[in-house]
């Protein structure tokens, strides 16, 4: 077991060795396949043997993924907004062709294997969703969020992880001069916090910046997604003087691939495209050759689970969230939820072995646990015993106390000795 | 037939009705499957429906792609520089993870779903391959060529494609007091024409900067990864100045996704990291979460065939390039073929529907075949076959005469009536 000190050190959290892939002495599994990995034969290798190194990776994936056989459970994949709750086994046949949905998906592309017209639908849907009108809106399916975000002006945030809306009051007024881009997040990565948009728009009023004088961007990476299923949420929609939403398709949706959905107003992306005569195309996005089973994966999700079954989803996550949250402070452990959230903040666990069984994303004094649709309470419960069980190890002799969390989540939230008003 | 203007003009080229997708009006099956993409059910699609409409785009994707059945070929893929010619079944069960490689492959990624031991065994075979020593380079799987590519100084081109050196020296001279950016083409996009990499070392020796003053960027989309299998290619290899190579994966290798490589010198990234304690790596890619599979794919492609299969599949598409010219030049057809390339331009070709059905790229007054893995000489005769047929048509009244193609690839490659040293 290892102490993890408060000190920021990622080479000891990191579960990796030189070959960059986690290791442990006792994984020989692993050993097995990456002794054969590495391509040193000149004339190519067996089938047989292909086969065998693709089998073993599939079953280590399935050990680490194990949550799929819950009855035979040792780990989950929870510190990451990843859903693995997915079946595209119909979609496997398309992995026979290359599809690329090169330029703008709108004026499709000459490359004849595309699949632009799974990604309009895809996009008409989320226009549809975000309250835009098809033809004043313009948008395409990403490699990820981070391609869909545009870099915003950075602004201190609260202990919710919200946007700090009295620093951004200061900071407009200081630079009224200038017209303003926000780049606001809906749902933080570590505390899902969501800006609050209406109180920005209100901010930018105040401080006199008119619609032709400020951009914002909605980071939406896992929340844009689940937001509009939340009856109270507040509302991200293009009814609002937004410029554009992007969101991560591999996140709430569930994907294979990483990818993203990013819709803004047409009228910015008039201005900005240049026509592409080799691909008979604009050369409106960022990377020039874009996946064509992207839009397939997310159009079959969406189309699959329908409005309904998206909502249950996200009803679901919440629960569980709560559950989980409730059963954290129950036994004396403080935990923060934000609302409209599946993100369930506590105390970093101590010990590198049980972070990494756990697959828990970590950072500072705090760890979180996303509770994704593959994450059940039955989970949640053996999560919760087990990380009883061990601080009680860990905090035996005295010599370790459980960490502060106050200064990453409010001292409400916090349940070490000095704020322990849970307990 | 609609016959194409000289002007630049993408909407008569563009294959592509209000939905993004080529339509034409014979195309029942696509029509069909149109109509019930868009995603309207609150409740969501039954299975049966799903499979159906997943059954009937891999139908249309199997026509469009019908080189794969040469019997009963209607027409193949070959404008474009993609490898259609791979068979990945052994890797259809990986759809069912989501695999992602966030952060830096040689750090590995807390996110325990990921394939980095694959990825950084692909890296090194490249390193091998572009003569840069394990602990000297530092690389990562990209979503495609574009990502990989570093934006570069613009300078004018020769009638192959290549960089104009004469240009070069005169910018260079007259901005000596700066240090330079070049982005070398390993392969123009329409013409194929490589930039000469010794020239261009020569050429900055000359005008006096020194190593530490320039960066060269080689972009070798396709060529990049067939060079190394020609002896008598100028070499593209980090025993020469160069800073780094990218190349895109879906190119020659083929795989399903569009993705790439990029390997540069390890000193440059080492003052560029970051680390990101979320996902305990580095901060050092483009985009943040990172396909896992297309690395997989990649490996899996270099690691059937090896470097005998790769050497003798680039021999087999100059080959039959060569083939293509040939017979072009047989009939009378201006064509150009750059040395150790496999992309054959000639006249474009004055019908629409012609142009789509061979799925040519086009370009003012040229079109090109990049004669990849799945063409073979019984399709490129074809090919010929009709497009002399076609040309017989269009010329027969005299009111339209073989383009001029002397301003795009020199006179000596042109047949035009002006020109016409072939016939």
């Amino acid at each position: 077991m290892a102490f993890i000190p408060r000190t920021r050190d990622t080479e000891l959290l990191s579960p990796v060795v030189s070959n960059g892939h986690i290791s442990t002495k006792e994984d020989k599994l692993q050993i097995d396949i990456e002794e054969i990995l590495p391509i040193t034969e000149c004339n190519g290798e067996t089938q047989p043997k292909l086969d065998s190194i693709i089998s073993h990776y599939i079953q280590r994936l399935n050990k680490l993924n194990a949550v799929r056989n819950t009855n035979d459970r040792v780990s989950w994949t929870s510190g990451y907004p990843e859903n693995q709750n997915f079946n595209y086994g119909t979609l496997a046949p398309l992995l026979n062709f290359h599809l690329n949905n090169a330029g703008d998906p709108f004026q499709g592309c000459s490359f004849s294997l595309n699949s632009t017209s799974f990604e309009v639908c895809l996009l008409d849907w989320f226009a549809n969703l975000w309250e835009i009108e098809k033809n004043q809106y313009w948008g395409y399916v990403t490699t990820g969020g981070t391609e869909g975000n545009l870099h915003g002006i950075l602004v201190s945030s609260s202990d919710s992880g919200e946007i700090n809306c009295d620093e951004l009051k200061t900071l407009l007024l200081a630079h009224k001069d200038k017209p303003a881009i926000i780049n606001l997040n809906i749902g933080t990565t570590m505390k899902g916090g969501v800006d609050d948009l209406d109180l920005v728009i209100e901010v930018l009023k105040e401080c006199g910046f008119a619609h032709d004088r400020f951009y914002i961007h909605c980071d939406g990476a896992l929340f844009g997604m689940m937001l509009p299923f939340i009856k109270e949420a507040p509302k991200i929609t293009f009814k609002k003087p937004i410029g554009s939403i992007a969101i991560s398709g591999h996140k709430f949706l569930g994907c294979p691939i990483p990818c993203g959905i990013v819709i803004t107003r047409s009228q910015y992306m008039n201005a900005l495209s240049r026509d592409v005569e080799y691909i008979a195309s604009r050369d409106v996005t960022i990377t020039g050759s874009r996946s064509g089973h992207a839009p397939i994966f997310l159009w079959y999700a969406i189309k699959r689970k329908g409005f309904v079954g998206l909502q249950n989803e996200v009803q679901n996550c919440i629960m569980n969230a709560c559950h989980l949250q409730h059963r954290l402070r129950d036994a004396g452990i403080g935990a923060m939820l934000n609302k409209f959230s599946n993100i369930v903040v506590f105390e970093r666990p101590l010990d590198e072995d049980f972070i990494r069984k756990w697959s828990l994303a970590c950072m500072g004094n705090i760890a979180h646990v996303v509770v994704m649709q593959h994450v059940t309470t039955e989970i949640l419960d053996s999560f919760v015993s087990e990380f009883l069980q061990k601080r009680s190890i860990w905090f035996q002799d005295g010599r370790f106390l459980p960490l502060c969390i106050a200064d990453d989540v409010g001292s409400r939230h916090c349940a070490c000795s000095r704020h322990n008003s849970m307990s």
